[in-house]
């Protein structure tokens, strides 16, 4: 069995209970042993010249163009893309990793199920090799082995993705960061956490908050996905107003290149000019230019007064107002504001049982806030709810201080999620616009699609101008998903909008890239892409579209 | 004249000013006209493989190899660069530049001359071209045509760097962002403004002040140093304790690449996932990657309530439990905690004839609080002043609640670098440092180095680890510069510290870049530059280590 190597004493979060939680049928697309080759071609076509690439075992191409938003993306949203002409594992190899790895090279399917398929089910490779490291060593050979023998390798943290990118496509292996959870360093003064990248994120913040600190993103994934994960896809989350992005909070990362070099920028300060900041390349490259493994980040001080208030509003513009009453009157101690729509809540209802707190309404908003001083916080919140209620932005109202109805208020928004996954297939987007525009979105979603759709929901975060649409099926619904692609993402585009604000591309929605990136931006990933991975063997099929291998 | 194109009223910082703070006689390096030329070649060697080189005009090396901080640097710190084989500026050149810049093509030796010489008067070029574009299409075109023709450039924001990054070391052509200094935009709900690049910090400050929002950074070059500076150089400055880094706030760029082509990454969105964050290459690469023309950028609101505390200690120590103290009892409002030494304070008296506000100390500290309730704030700082006296962490301070104080207060601080300039050559450091070290490194630097320093003083920001160490002599000294260097380096390098923290390498620094980086990682600098910049013509001599050209 594995060796689950903890600094800490809950850890055991992994492949057993996910495995129990993936037993249910798998009902969603599959696309097993999908072998069409593309071309070999034996050159790299790079900004205009031609660059000859001597990879040890195979040639393949890497045409770059310009292309705009008129071609590629639509004909290619829903397909699988064909295998690459990656090798395929043979016994040889299966020795190599069971040497280098003792008991941690997995192959019985069983276990690698869980591997396979993503936590929505909605895609399943067919891996038939999980490598589960616990060392950075391990990961740089288990790379330059995979490169030098042109194996495809798919870097997986928590496996909590929502758009495909944690989860093989065809057979390649998969590389889990599960073992390596170490907490390496932290240092309570500068408040500067140091560990391995497959620490879980709830293991981070429950060891920081007994220290006095806290990790600075929070999100609903949090008692799966590792921090590892969270880096590599720039998750967002809960707390993401207050604290900022992982561009900011990230100090430094180590990282396993392709060919198995490891790239030390694991720096642990708040201020490094020397140079270009490299990390800044794999923060949200979703495991396609190296694997990650440790990570330094900077946390802030446990705040001493957490308060969580549930309000119901009647229109989206008045939550709106309230937003920006809040962000005035609640100032520095606002480290969140989210809401939810009536639909979410009903859906809560029906497949968690959990109930509304306050009164029907058509809107609700969850807001918390963080300060150093009770007394201070509970004044302001109470003068801020005074003038809400006065104003008639909001119609009912709750309050939390205490931990257990925090946690229950905060259940209403970090489970719609959960409750989704009930009503039937989903389709998922995660869009940022400018915030006065978010709920627009699904009000002209739900006009265009009528009956079509089971339901279509909106919540998100406020703050962030962030919005995650979701729109439920009975069932697979190919015909449902021509009405709401490619409207969902000309409108997003329309007004200079993100068509991923916080999930990445992954598998899904690599193709709609050009919705929200410039061709010639595109081409410098892509450029990019190729001199790190040269073979394109890290998390192939994903993030970058397919008229850009 | 120049036409200054100012979409606000106070714009009129620039050359002329420049010009006659500079005319006082150049004491320091100087180095015209080197022309010794790097040999030619014509091959490019990127990570083990031969990639041709088709540069229009002329071949030359980037030769990449693997290099420890135990070769280079040493023999390389105080020696000019010899000049690139770049072309010269014909006459045909300049005919090209006056048509495309009618009036805004300086060849005109006086007014080039505040360009040529940095503000420490430290580093002197001597380019006899000044270009001054007001639109990106405009800089596009010069780059492509310096591109073509093989003529470097040196990208010129507010010339306020300490580094000799902003300006050319021998005829770089100087391509300056002054007359790009329109607003585009401010949404004053998400607090996201969006500007040229050549637009002043401070100007851009007062704007956001009459409209309830703050930059989210501040420092003391403010009055002229330009945001697409500060964003080329990772400005770091004295609010980033609160608000993070520019990493995290600014939300896009718009890039002009070395062939003239312009990269769109403009978003004006706090969530963006959908591929890699390209634009994080370019924060902190000085110039050398690309000329930034626009920057979107996160703006807070700005605080109802503003205090400004100036506190003197006995020792280090007291101020670092000063430090924890405020941490704690200050929390969300702390939006400062900077610290200088009585050598600092005699340098303010003695060249600038400013006051010690409080009774003479070892150490002061200025500490900024940033709040949404002025009743709130001033209860936090009172309860901090009383624990504070209470344990003997200070012995005497005094606190500002109105402007003009709270401006005579901050000038304690950001005076020190114009108190420095009087005091003699200044040899200047700027090192990232576990917290609790910061100091220790100047009175180790003192003892060292004795009786051969006139002054040797710190001050910094004590809430980001970042001290700044300052040595003067009366005159330059290259027996004094041995003493420090590597001295100072290898301090930083011995408690995994940053050389330089938010001043960048520009050209003085940039051999000393592997006590810092990984020769792995400088590497990968390496081929990210020859990606973007074939030709190497962008800010030439700067950032990248000599070895790694």
């Amino acid at each position: 069995m594995f060796v689950q190597l903890s600094h800490t004493s809950f850890a055991m979060v992994g492949i057993f209970q996910r495995s129990l939680r993936l037993r249910t049928p798998l009902t969603q697309l599959s696309f097993h042993n999908s072998t069409s080759p593309t071309d070999i071609l034996s050159s790299l076509v790079l900004r205009g010249r031609l660059f000859p690439i001597c990879s040890p075992s195979v040639f393949f191409s890497f045409r770059r163009t310009l292309h705009t938003s008129n071609d590629g993306p639509k004909s290619l949203s829903d397909t699988p893309p064909p295998r690459r002409p990656f090798c395929r594992v043979t016994q040889e190899d299966l020795t190599f990793f069971r040497t280098l790895l003792p008991g941690r090279a997995i192959t019985d399917p069983d276990l690698l199920e869980s591997s396979n398929v993503d936590w929505l089910k909605s895609v399943k490779g067919s891996s038939e090799v999980l490598l589960r490291p616990q060392t950075t060593e391990e990961v740089s050979q288990i790379l330059r082995y995979c490169n030098s023998r042109n194996l495809a390798v798919n870097p997986q943290g928590g496996n909590t993705g929502l758009v495909g990118g944690s989860v093989p496509v065809h057979d390649e292996i998969v590389l889990s960061t599960a073992l390596m959870n170490n907490i390496l360093r932290f240092d309570d003064v500068s408040g500067i956490l140091t560990c391995q990248s497959g620490c879980i994120l709830e293991n981070l913040s429950l060891y920081l908050e007994e220290r006095g600190h806290i990790m600075p993103l929070d999100l609903g994934a949090k008692g799966s996905c590792q921090i590892g994960g969270n880096v590599a896809t720039n998750a967002g989350g809960l707390r993401l107003l207050r604290y900022g992005s992982l561009h900011g909070t990230v100090l430094g990362l180590e990282v396993v290149l392709a060919n198995g070099q490891v790239l030390d920028c694991l720096s642990t300060l708040r201020k490094d000019n020397t140079g270009y900041d490299l990390k800044q390349l794999f923060i949200g490259s979703e495991g396609t230019l190296g694997v990650i493994t440790a990570v330094s980040i900077l946390c802030p001080q446990k705040p001493k007064s957490v308060n969580v208030v549930f309000l119901g509003c009647e229109t989206f513009e008045q939550l709106l107002k309230t937003f920006q009453l809040s962000r005035s009157m609640l100032g520095e101690i606002l480290s969140a504001f989210e809401f939810l729509d009536s639909e979410c809540l009903n859906l809560l209802r029906t497949h968690l049982k959990l109930q509304n707190p306050i009164s029907d309404c058509p809107f609700y908003i969850v807001i918390e806030t963080q300060g150093s001083d009770s007394n201070h916080d509970e004044e302001k919140l109470h003068n801020f709810l005074e003038e809400a209620m006065k104003s008639s932005l909001v119609v009912d109202g709750t309050v939390a201080t205490e931990e257990a109805k925090i946690k229950a208020l905060w259940s209403m928004r970090e489970r719609i999620t959960e409750a989704l996954t009930h009503d039937g297939f989903t389709y998922k987007y995660d869009i940022s616009l400018p915030v006065e525009r978010i709920y627009q979105l699904v009000t002209d979603m739900r006009q265009h699609l009528g009956e079509r759709a089971k339901s279509v929901v909106g919540y998100g975060h406020v703050g962030d101008g962030n919005l995650h649409l979701n729109i439920t099926s009975p069932a697979k619904n190919p015909a449902l998903l021509a009405a709401i692609e490619p409207f969902v993402y000309e409108w997003t585009a329309k007004f200079q909008g993100s068509i991923s604000a916080e999930h990445g591309l992954g598998l899904k929605k690599r193709n709609y890239i050009y919705y929200s990136k410039s061709s010639q931006a595109v081409a410098l990933m892509g450029t990019i892409k190729a001199i790190l991975d040269p073979n394109g063997i890290l998390n192939p099929y994903k993030t970058l579209p397919d008229n850009l291998r």
